[in-house]
């Protein structure tokens, strides 16, 4: 035993466990979309979840990992490393690059069940499918190439996203705004003259236990994204992230107070998702209090956001642009504010936000990726769905959404009173 | 990379990653206390266990943390360290000081977690923020100084108290007690002439997954404590936390299937909770035998203390109390009972308990550290709620009790059945 | 500090951590159960996760633990190490006794947990108390040590079972099987003429969350069984593991939407687990590509698996044999075909599979043992369960079973509406 097997022994459990954490976080999601959509497509959604964890790690293996850190070629795309075979040389980990992949593999599940929200309780499942392909095969992919890989465009202007507002969080906020938009509304969402109408969440319980493990699976997310356990600013990613989650909780908790006169549940939920998605950027960069500042700021942001969406006649029901689109892109323009150059020493040159001294520059950056991710996002999710509705429908029948997606597309109610059996002759006939 | 890197590396993921376990039973939390309480109050319920994630981390790093392991006054009281800035060079440890508060933070939000279950289905929410203000940032702080930080009086006097059957368990469990107490039972819980009325659980197999993530939770929770991964007690305190749970819950399987002629869910339940909640103190210093002795007579123990405070007419709807009160006090005596002095070499000069040759001092240092920080506990929750009742009210009106917190207070139901769309306009006008 | 204490430390916690996430796949029974069985039976099922808990841990400590890795004798059977005393010196790990007993705990429980699914709604509460100490202290311990302990005579043989497809999954499943016919369908399950009838699943959202807390521990599971952090296929067994399980979700998605003409819940979730079973022997033998492959097939055997015991009758309310006795079978063959000498080299000369030059050799060895395993497993339960029968019935009442198991046996239902308290008094007449 040396001391070098025993430090890529430590990073690599290191990646292991936090890419379980990340991956669990399907769980979280699966809970909370399911718990914020009503009780007939409960199950309906959850299956995008499986569609997400199961399409999308195959995809990435085959060809999505290749396209985002394969052999750069312009600073636009990634050339080698289909099947995790060919030249990766360039990556210099002190983890092999199976283990780098199964993180990375974990991010983009984590990307495509963002947009799984949005078009929940109305898109036909085989166009779901071919769209979570499109997303974890080549529409992240590229985008996370330009700010991730070494050869990157954006990399190499020196933009910052430690562990994704911006490459995860506003790609797929803005890609799910896109998705929803495309889909319209649901049925009875908005009245005729235009006024919303609301739902209430199906189950709450579950929905706030997703948030929970959601927040678990965040110390993953961010601390992994180290990708080294001897990294000097895991302990700080960890407490920046608790602080951000905590402020962006106990704001909307406050403000919701003040704006409804009653602490809001499903808003609260979020709320603390939107101070987790803003610090993603810069959890390694920013000082406590700046965490603090970033997850207040985007927990009242959320409320806004939602209700301008509402009130624009767009229908998102679990708040995924809300949540992360919106958070996502705060978080990325926060650190071009408040990045603080002894933070930042280990990437580099050390840089620094506006407020410390670092002038524009790394602002200008931050905003120039922000755009060109989101208009990325947004606009290929367009096309995407436009592709696929030549090939399939995107939305389910008008009967099928009335009855439910869970019997309508899966033949299945998500709870089940007790019954008598149901004999299976009975079924096949019908 | 050298040696010295590599071990500060691996005690800070060990403690990133236990702490991570620990903030995840807050969802345990959740799920235990919605399952238990009625489905009106189940949303409720998990609002308080945002609120004590929330603002107990906001909190805990403004001023708890500093009067815990502050510079210390008096044995007394800990003075820096608010905002994790000031002079904290006391403590010394291989990981940083934001990754020692991380750990801290997680502890400081399980204490005021379990309160929240004593008051569930009555409370006005107002009251529990500021009682949840004054716990995270007063009252658990500074017994928490007295006996974890180096130059509390306690912990001078020899008192142990590994992973906190006193200072987390039977303080919170006293705090409980006191809530429980100030705040009357609910309504209908006990007929005029005195005998109780129990309330079927809403929902068990939520409850019953609540603790199967409390018990994940607390391998973080006690082996976690040792705040350094070459401690050589890792092992050894896993083990003794898992089999005292497993003698907890198996207990009262046997002993709820002789008392009530049937294994009882709820007590097996917190007969699980129970042994985990006894072995804390002792998990590091006790044998496995001793382990499994503590967790037989801690289940048996919630179920005489659930029958005797029933009797006494106090409601404790999840059974706080019997749990946490009755098991740490238990695990805290058990420490000056069963201390094995080969265990305790690693902490000093080595600790040894009345049967193992170490007379009574140890086990009265014990019992007096127990009853100062259970008066404690009891007392300033009980002056809490009597100066926040000068502000607010600490019971929600008899309407809101009646029609249930999540509707009263919080404006949704925790389970909505398939419904039409609600027009916004209906509910602005309500 | 030296490097073998922090190599020793690392290793700890690696093992710690990976048997705490497979502890926590009790939460995740306990929810695929619960939601896959009838409302009336939901808490039944948890209660037989905790007697695997707390039952399987205690017993594995006195006597489990000692037949399967203690001093052996004559290839069969272990014959030291009870309540982790005596001589265990013949166990050279870097880890203690202790916690390597930890991790085989967290083993034993997930074998029993396989039974109680097959058994669920029908099954006497007190004769799965008595199975539960015949399997995790003679049953399984003793094939474990043919297989796993050094001295074991399918060790000896050369038989490779990573983490166990064989004697976890394959065991586990043909115990499954055996128990299910011995106990005989639930009524009403199949009509007269012998046609199968179907029940809704009570609550798939908590089925599938279970599924995903079941994912995640799998990565302790297979990578964990390494432990040692400093095994470089710590990486590579994540990495497979995800592939299978994500090719057997995939898998099942795509051939229920063509052959039941959607793509059915399930099934799903069933086939995602299938994948994870499959490639648990292998995980860190074969390729990637290869992973994928197993994890395709076991999702399509656990399809047909669950058809076939459908047409003979054969009453498994969750699938536990088509999960685990049929992918573990495959898991442990693919092994004989697949292992790639290179990955195979760190466990002794390099074993080859028949399609890697290895011959006849590995194959045939691999069937042997998992024609052993399967047979033990399969008598031995049968056996158990006769023995059983003299004592108490194994099947509760037909009024019990028709009430339901939750009220019939426990005295309270999964899930209650909010009601009015209900008078203590009234229940001790009842």
């Amino acid at each position: 035993m040396d001391l070098s097997t025993l430090a890529s022994g430590l990073d690599t459990v290191w990646v292991v466990l936090t890419a379980a954490m990340i991956l669990l976080m399907e769980g979280g999601f699966a809970l909370l979309e399911a718990g914020f959509v009503r009780q007939k497509n409960a199950v309906s959604i959850i299956m995008k979840v499986f569609v997400d964890i199961t399409f999308g790690a195959l995809v990435f293996f085959f060809f999505g990992f290749a396209l985002m850190y394969g052999k750069d070629v312009g600073g636009f795309i990634g050339t080698s490393g289909f099947l995790l075979g060919g030249d990766l040389e360039h990556i210099q980990l002190t983890i092999s690059h199976d283990t780098y992949w199964l993180f990375q593999c974990a991010f983009v599940i984590a990307v495509i069940s963002i947009v799984s929200g949005a078009v929940a309780e109305r898109i036909n499942f085989h166009a779901y499918i071919l769209f979570t392909i499109a997303m974890t095969g080549i529409i992240y992919p590229i985008a996370g190439h330009w700010v991730w890989s070494a050869g990157g465009w954006l990399s190499k202007l020196g933009m910052i996203d430690f562990a994704g507002s911006a490459v995860i969080h506003a790609l797929g906020g803005f890609a799910a705004l896109a998705a929803a938009v495309f889909i319209g509304p649901r049925m009875g969402k908005f009245s005729e003259n235009g006024t919303p109408n609301i739902v209430p969440p199906s189950n709450l319980p579950l929905a706030s236990v997703g948030a929970f493990i959601l927040w678990f699976g965040w110390f993953g997310f961010n601390s992994g994204s180290t990708l080294s356990a001897t990294n000097g600013s895991i302990g700080h990613i960890a407490v920046t992230t608790m602080l951000s989650a905590a402020a962006g909780g106990a704001t909307c908790i406050l403000f919701t107070m003040f704006r409804y006169r009653k602490a809001d549940p499903p808003m609260v939920i979020n709320g603390s998702l939107a101070g987790l998605v803003g610090i993603t950027a810069g959890c390694a960069f920013v000082s406590d209090i700046v965490a603090i500042m970033i997850g207040a700021i985007c927990g009242i942001a959320m409320v806004f956001a939602t209700e301008f969406l509402e009130s624009k006649r767009i229908d998102d029901p679990v708040g995924a642009f809300a949540v992360h689109g919106v958070s996502g892109s705060i978080g990325t323009l926060a650190v071009g504010l408040f990045a603080m150059p002894e933070l930042t020493a280990g990437i580099g040159q050390g840089y620094s936000g506006l407020f410390y001294g670092g002038g524009w520059s790394l602002l200008g950056v931050q905003a120039l990726g922000l755009v060109t991710v989101s208009v990325w996002g947004f606009g290929l999710t367009w096309i995407a769905f436009k592709l696929i509705k030549l090939v399939v429908p995107v939305r389910v029948t008008r009967d099928e959404e009335l009855v439910g997606l869970d019997v309508g597309i899966h033949g299945v109610p998500a709870y089940s009173q007790d019954t008598d059996f149901i004999e299976l002759t009975k079924l096949k006939n019908s």
